[in-house]
Formats: structure tokens, sequence, C-alpha cells
């Protein structure tokens, strides 16, 4: 399988491509963001990173840092984490406060607002916010390999400056009793983390300990063991693209998450890890080219893992 | 990897389970049913079908019919069914009716039972409702290679006596719309599809088409091309076990459908099809022991669609 | 005060209303009536019935049937009738039934649509369907002095016909064991009532029972007591006009029960009853201009139970 | 009728009640009040305030402050007030952030506890959080007519560290655009209106500008037009005692306003205004015996505004 041709391919496809969803607007800095802007990366488990478009252009995470902060939560508190924020899907938006307050205060999983929150406080418990921050930001510059990846102080203070509905869904669980750490230091470490700045290339890379855990070709990363990776990607699978998951899974079949900087982070279990970016969002939040070239790219390679995988991947090899 | 003694062990760590859950008791003819049995059988894509404990013992499908109802409703309608229904998790029970205010009338997903019931609407359009049920139980047939299989009469009439949820939602989406054919006949074959009973032997063999479409071993079946099966299984991951999919996928990590007769059917793709029963559920409505069960198989045999899948597949060919 | 001049005026007024809201139109048979229908009635505690405008033209009085019926159900079962309905205003709209899940299956008042059905079934309780819809349009006949109020059978008709949403939330109830007699029965009792036809001046004449209880104008009249008109009154107050009950009460201030055929039925305590038709309704499903009128009258008299309403009362006598 | 008899009646038989409540334990400062306390005041709109028992001890008026507040934001912006609150029964409890989800930071009315947050907004904007706050208080005091009036410090600190349920409230409003001011400076603002302590006299004589607007004894009282006052006492009515208002109007059937220092401050327009406090709250959060008091209260002088008043006002003058 040629990837280095997939990739191309689909830059090609993706750049005809006129309804490009909207820039998110309701984080002033992101709203600068150039539509136009289109990035693939593709890692295999062994060899060379692929990359076509503007693979090399660092973009705001954003919700993609949720996946790196909980992976770092699970290290600190193991399962204790599971009876603060669920597993399950939300069935609602990502920053619903409704099933919060049914539910009195649990987030229905790690990666809706209120539950990466709660991770955000489980990084921060008894340390300074810049630790906590420097935890997430050193893990990503571990596993992309490449200490360039920085937090982009503009999008941070444009999210502090916005962000009153996470401030509500912060305040709502601290009277709930699910917050540890003062709320304004819990939403620090939170802001920051979602303003971490890194390219396709870098995520893909950073991606593989998901994908290559347990396998030959995952050496000695102790990130995760195989077991937590299969569970960070059932989560991905389940609840990673906010109310659009199911739909994901549906015509796509790989866990993934998606960031409202227009990045989506896929894994294909023992196969490769892939980011995609494009900054305009579909009503969901996600992005909608970036979605649309996973399409592409499972079409052209079987990568599903509900699909039959064999012919494929022995073509790969 | 001997899958006859996985299942062996599997049966016999379940004999000594003394939590074994509590059998459905708002279906009466459903609560007679004996707690201690237990079965599991999986039928690799190629071979024998291995089975172990009560195997061949016909229990209620219930909601497991929703996979085979809803396999026939896209082959008659195809993607126009989405219309109707969704594709996302409902974040509700299996039952409720809130999502449908909210959401117009439109199910969130097909194996929540407004959805299903929108699916027998689809049979159903321009027949007779033993028509649209002589579909299902003739795939059921089929598929399981088994003309025995049956509708079990008085679990049929025991739902039809206390289905009066199901008559709230279906009259709900007949008020907005969302059902062509009269409420009561609709419900026929929807009472009467979920009555359908089958053996772990029986639905294993039957499950086969969903992991081998595509595959050399599922030869000239065409009941779903490939895309369609990697539709359904992912529909499985992220709605399959009511709202505990997401739970379900955590731990175990692969496409199910559960039913409150205790059945649980699992499809790996590529590998096998496994269905294990056991009456007594959790307050999920799922089987307390056929959900434990497939986590001691996952455990043996690395059958996660989020793991490392390589290694046991080696040993397994 | 002259009433007369006061009830020629708001007719006179309403005739130039140039937006005059919209007939009902799930009811097909309602969707006839004429937009520029005008009535209204008051009637005194003592003297004559005050009308002008098309005051003797029968309209469909709909959800207004549903004060009667409960003043009937209070006498069959007393105060025990509260363990199966609520006495609180709703917060959503007359049919919802996100409410009814919510809290189990007991509707929030006795006023919106699920209520009214728990109503009607403790009327039908060990009895025939046409036994207590003879007991509801007895009542009527009773108290509007008038033999003539009859169920217009064509309407009826119609909301059987129409009536799916209303067999959504009878079906819901029943699966929670909040109604007794057989689905089908409970809404041929209620669609009927609901199809009951007066005038304003037969419905401003039956109002009295609620305003002159226990005054000597009142005189032997046991159709209730003192305490339970006043009940009764209270509940129209907070829950008679659906989801504006609030609105009215704020604008108006005087208890008051509304029906979709455009009628709404007002409650003066100790001073007078007035009825109001106009079959155009506002988005809440109350008559526009039967609630202008209502508006007027109030202004012109002082009629407001939260007003001052001593001075005006002198004028009066 | 003799209100000193039937006052003092009513404290003997409150003395006697086992059944007190629970005392407010969300915040810390009210924890400590003495649950035997019981305090009751009538100030019919002429003659002298009749009080009995522990009339003359100031505790937390709590939400009954909304009530005040409103009255002042009315005078400050008018009928613009209505663009930012609705004048509708929630149906849901008085800190519940649901409905603000479902309605877009819009809140149903002022007298729960976002709605009173945004009446704080418009009190507060274009000026300081002590400015506001002693407009509040010098209504209180002026309309008691005692510069004793004050705010009670502990309980305002004590309301700051425990609020965070209304911070999540005010910033949700805040993302949604519907405050004006800093959610800090609001909440200053609201904690400490909150905390403003009166006695049962006090409040009683505050009430009267309600019952007495447009009366003669209502005098040069400008504080609201008579039209104004219905309307407040409407709110009170529908909106006045959170989710347990339809129950109150049901039993008891005069406009209150409670708050969860044990207060409820009620309105018989164009008679009398009377304070009942005692600190023991039922599950509603209204005060257990003060409820009871209204009950008793108005058994004796048939005060209700939907009851047949004409003869008890016949023996009052």
């Amino acid at each position: 399988m040629d990837l280095q041709a997939i990739a191309n391919d689909i830059v090609s496809r993706m750049e005809s491509e006129s309804d490009r969803g909207k820039v998110a607007n309701y984080i002033p800095e992101l709203a600068h963001v150039d539509l136009n802007k289109f990035g693939i990366a593709i890692a295999p488990i062994e060899g060379e990173v692929v990359t076509a478009g503007d693979a090399d252009i660092p973009f705001s995470i954003q919700s993609i840092s949720k996946l790196f902060a909980l992976t770092l939560a699970l290290k600190r508190v193991g399962a204790t984490l599971w009876q603060r924020v669920g597993r399950e899907p939300s069935g609602t938006a990502f920053n619903s406060i409704i099933q919060l307050e049914n539910e009195r205060g649990i987030p229905r999983n790690p990666f809706i607002n209120p539950g990466a929150i709660v991770v955000s406080d489980v990084l921060l418990e008894g340390r300074q916010p810049d630790e906590a921050l420097e935890d997430v930001l050193g893990l990503c510059r571990r596993l992309s390999n490449d200490e360039t990846v920085y937090v982009d102080d503009k999008v941070a203070a444009s999210e502090t400056l916005t962000g009153d509905r996470n401030r509500a869904l912060a305040n709502f669980m601290k009277a709930e009793g699910n917050l540890r750490e003062p709320v304004d230091r819990v939403l620090e470490v939170y802001f920051q983390q979602c303003a971490i700045a890194m390219s396709c290339r870098q995520l893909a890379t950073a991606g593989r300990y998901l994908c290559a855990a347990g396998q030959p070709a995952g050496g000695e990363d102790s990130t995760v063991t195989p077991e937590r990776a299969r569970r960070l990607n059932s989560l991905m699978m389940t609840c990673g693209l906010y109310d659009a998951s199911g739909e994901f899974a549906f015509r796509i079949g790989i866990p993934a998450k998606s960031g409202v900087g227009g990045g989506v982070l896929g894994i294909i279990p023992g196969v490769a890890s892939v980011a995609a970016w494009c900054p305009g969002l579909d009503r969901n939040g996600n992005s909608r080219l970036a979605i649309e070239a996973f399409e592409e790219l499972v079409r052209a390679t079987g990568w599903s893992v509900f699909g039959p995988l064999v012919p494929p991947r022995r073509s790969q090899t």
C-alpha cells in the first residue's frame, strides 16, 4: 500500500472542496485561522511518518489534549478516576450542563468538557497549575519526539476570556463535590492544556503509543499498558467526536479524538496513527474536511476496526 | 489457540458465580427461566462451532432480533432508513421517551426500542404482519442454518400484554409522523420478532455474516456487503448494549448486541462470532454473566478490536 | 358598573383586531371554524347574564371540560385523587411526555393532558364509557341550566383519529400503573368529553358554581363546597392556561381555564363568571382574542384577585 | 375579627408541633438557628401590627429579598426586564440549571435563583456592588419603617463560601449573554441581599406596599403603582414558593414569598400583609411551620383570594 500516494490524493481532493465548514468563533483567537489550510500525517507503527499538505503547521489541538491529559491522570490515580467520571457516550453536546444536573455532577465521560475538567483537577491535585500543565506539555513533547511543541499563550488568554460556560460547568461540579482544587486553578490548567499547539506530523507521531502498545514496534515505551491503550481507544470510539461519535464510527470505524481547532487524531490499533487538520467545523464542532479525509483514507486502506482487515494488512507488510 | 479449552474454562468459572443478576420480570413469561443456565458458542469464520454449557437450549433472543431486522430493513430501503432513525448512542435507557420528544420522534439509533419499532414499520410497509415476521424468522433460520428456529408464542403473548411502554413509544412516533403503518400492526411485528427463540449455537452461527463479510470464508453469502457489515458492527459497538455500550466497549472492546432474554451476540470482525447466554440481568438490562464471559474470552484470546490483535491472530492460524 | 357597555365595548374592539391567531389544526374538525367569530358572556353571581357578540354560538369547549370532569372526579374519590395527579404547574407544554417519564407516570396537574386522562380514568372506573360521559355532560347541562348542551360527534371522531399523542401519554401512564381501566376506554371518555359544545352564555352560567360557592347567591347548590371551589380556582390560576398560566396571572390575575376550541372561562370569586371565545390561538394554544378580552375586562372592572378590589366592588353594588 | 387572638392561637399550636422540618444546611451560618423559634406578625392595611411569638427576632430573609430587589429593578428598567427573565413557574427546583440550558439562559421567573441573579445584574449595572446593595437595604428599611434592618455579614460570608451552584448559574447566563456586569460583582450583590436580616414585624410592615397600593390606606406611597403591585402579587402566587407554589396556592390561596431562612411573607390584597417564621424547612426548602401557620390563618380569617371573601371582610370593617 503506497501511503504517500494515498495522502497526496487526499490533499488534492480536499483542495477542491468548496464547503469547508466554519472556523470556531467562540474562541476569538481561533477565528483568525485560514480555512484553506489542510494537512495530513500518517505514522505507521514502524517506519517513516508520511505527510501531505500543511502537515507541519502547528494548530491548536484543543480537545485532543483531553486524550493526553487522561493518559496522565490514569497514571496518577488509576481506576479510581472512574468514580468521578463515567465511560458512556453522553447523547448531548460537549458542553451541556443538563446531564451534569441529572447525574449529580458526575460527567458522562472524560472527553466532554466537564469530564476533562475533572481530569484537570486530578492532574492538579496537590500541585501548582504550571506543574500540572508541564506534565501534559511534557508528554506531548516526548511522544511527538519534538521539544518545540508549545502552549499558544494568545489562545489560552482567549479561552480564559470567553470560558464562562466552562466556568459554569466547573462551579457546578464544585457544588456537587466533584472538584477538589479551586475552580480558577483547575480551569487555568484546562484552558492552557487546550491551547497546546501541534502539527499533524507531531500529533500522528504522538499517537503511536496507542496503536503500538504491546506490539514489538512499541519497544520499551511504557506510557500505557496494552490494556490501557485498548481502553483509551474504546473511549475515543464511543465518545471521541462529541455527539457525532456514533456517526464517525458508522462512516469510518476507527477510534479518534477531535478538537475545535480543526484537528482529528485517529488510531488504527496495531497499524498506524493518523492526524488530519482543517480549521473549518461542522455543526457538531468537528472538522468537516478532516472527517472527510479519514473517510477517504479508510476507503483506500480498509483500515476500519469493524471491517475485514486481514487482506489489507497482508498487502501492507 | 484452543477455543474448546477456553470455552470450557469460562463455563466452569460461571458455574461458581453466586451473583447471577435478576431475571427480567416485566415480561412475565421470561421470569420463569432458570438462573443457573449458562451457555457459550464460538463460531470462527472457518471451521466448526465450539460450544460449552447450555449452548443448545433455545432462549428468547429479544433485542438481538433488532440486528437481524435492521439487516433486512437496510436491504429493503437502503440508506433512506437513516432519515427516520439516527446513528448515535442515546445516553438514556432503552425505552426512554424523553429523547423522542426532544428530537421530534426520530429515535437516536435502531437498537433502542423506538428505533427498532421504526425498523418494524419499514419491514411491514405494504405487507401483512406475518409476512414481515416471516422475513425476520427466515433470515434467522437461514443464517443459523437451522430450520427449527421458532417464535415462542407464549413470550409473544406475554409481551403484547405488558407492552404499554412500547405502545407509548409507538403512538408518540405515530403522532410525530414517523410510523406509516397502524401502531397495532407495527407492534405485532415487533413483539413477535422479539419472541424468536434461538440457542447460543444457532446465534453464533447466524452472526458469522457480520464477521466474514468480504472475507474468503464468507463465500457467496450476500446478506450484507462488507461495507454494510462494518456499519452494523459499528452500531453494535456504540449502541448495542443500551446505556452500557460505552462500558462494554471499554472493558471488552468488541461489537455486540444484547437482549433481556439474557443473550449477548458478539462479532470479532474477520475472526469469529460468539454468543453467550445466562438469563440473569444487571441493572442496565444486560446479562450479568454473559458480559463476564465475554470479558474472560477477550482476556484469553486478545480479541478486542482496540487491542494489539496481531500476536493472537498469528497463534490462531 | 355597566357590564353591558363593557361587554359591547370589548366586542367592538375585537372586531377590529387583525392578528387573530391561528385555528387549531391538529384536530381537523376544529380547523373549519370561522376566525371572525368572537363572543363574551358575563354572569354575575346575582342577576342576569350579560352577553355580547357571538355569545350564543356553541363551540368545542375542549380542555375547559377538564374543569367539570375534575369537579366530578373529586366528588367520586375525594382527596385520594391527589395520589395520582400533582397540583403544580408543569413548566412544559400541555402534551409533554418528558415530565411523565421524569416523575414516573404522575402528571403534574389535572389540567395538562395526562392529568386529565387520569381524571377520565377515575370517572370511568367500574362503569361504561357512556356512563362516565353522561356524568360530565349532565353536569354541564345542569350548571348551565340548559339541556341543549351536546357532544359534537364529528369533533369527537376527529379527535379519535388524530389522538396519537394522547394515546402515547395514556399508554405511558398505563405502563407506570397510573391507569386502572383499559387505555382505549379511558380515551373514549376523554375524547368525547373534550368534544362537548357550549356557548359563552352556557359556559359563563355554568362557571357560577365556582364563584358563588358558600355565598348567599350560591343558594342550595352543592356541586362543590366553598373550600373545594377555592382549590379549583387556585388550580386554574397556576395551571389553567398550560405553559402561559404565569403570563395570564401576571397580565390579568383571575383564575381561568382555556381550551384549544378558543374558549376561556374565568372566575372572579364572589363576583362573576366570565366566558370569552374566539377560535384563533396563540403559540401556547390559547385563544389570542379571548385573552385580550379578559385583559380589557380587568382594565375596565378592576376584577383582579391580586388588585385593590374594594373600590370597584363598592361601585358595583 | 380578633387578629391578636388568632395570632396567639397559631403560636400555641406551633409550639406543640414536633415535626418542625430541618434547618437549611447548605449555608453553614444558617445551620445554627434554633428550630424552636416561631413568630408571626399581621399588618392590616390600616391600624397596628399584631404580633405573637418570636416576632421581633431578626432572621435571614434570604429569597424574600428577591421581592424587594425585583421591585427596585422594575423601577430601574421597567418592562424591559421581561426580555431577560420570564414570568412562568419553572416546574423545577429553585437552583436547577436544566431549564436555563433548554431556554438559552433566560430564567423562567425572577424568583428562582438565576432569575434573581439577573435582577441583581440589573440593579448593579453602571454602579458599584455596595451602591446596589444600599438600594435594596434602603428599601427594606424604608418600607419597614425601621433603620435597624441590617445585612448579616457572617451569613453573607457563608453564602459566598458555599455559593458554587449560584456561580455555575451566573457563569452559564454570562456565557449566554444574559449578564452584563462581571459575575463576581453580580454575585456579591446577590449574596449580600440574601443576607439581609429582618423580624416578622419588620417584614409584615414592609409588605404593606403590596396590599395597600392604590388603596386609600396606601397614602402617598409610590413604591409601586397599583398595577405593578398586582403583578408582583401574581408572580408570588405562581412562583413564590419554588416548586411548591401550586401546592401553597391550593392549600392557602394567597400570594407569598418564602426564603430558606424560614420566613414566609404573604400578601392579602387590600387587606393585610403577614409574615411568619420558623427555621425548619420541608423538602422543597420552605418553612414547614410558617406554611402551616398560613393555613391556620386562612382557616380562621377566610383570607384566600380564591374564596368567598365578602363575608369575612364585612366582619373585619
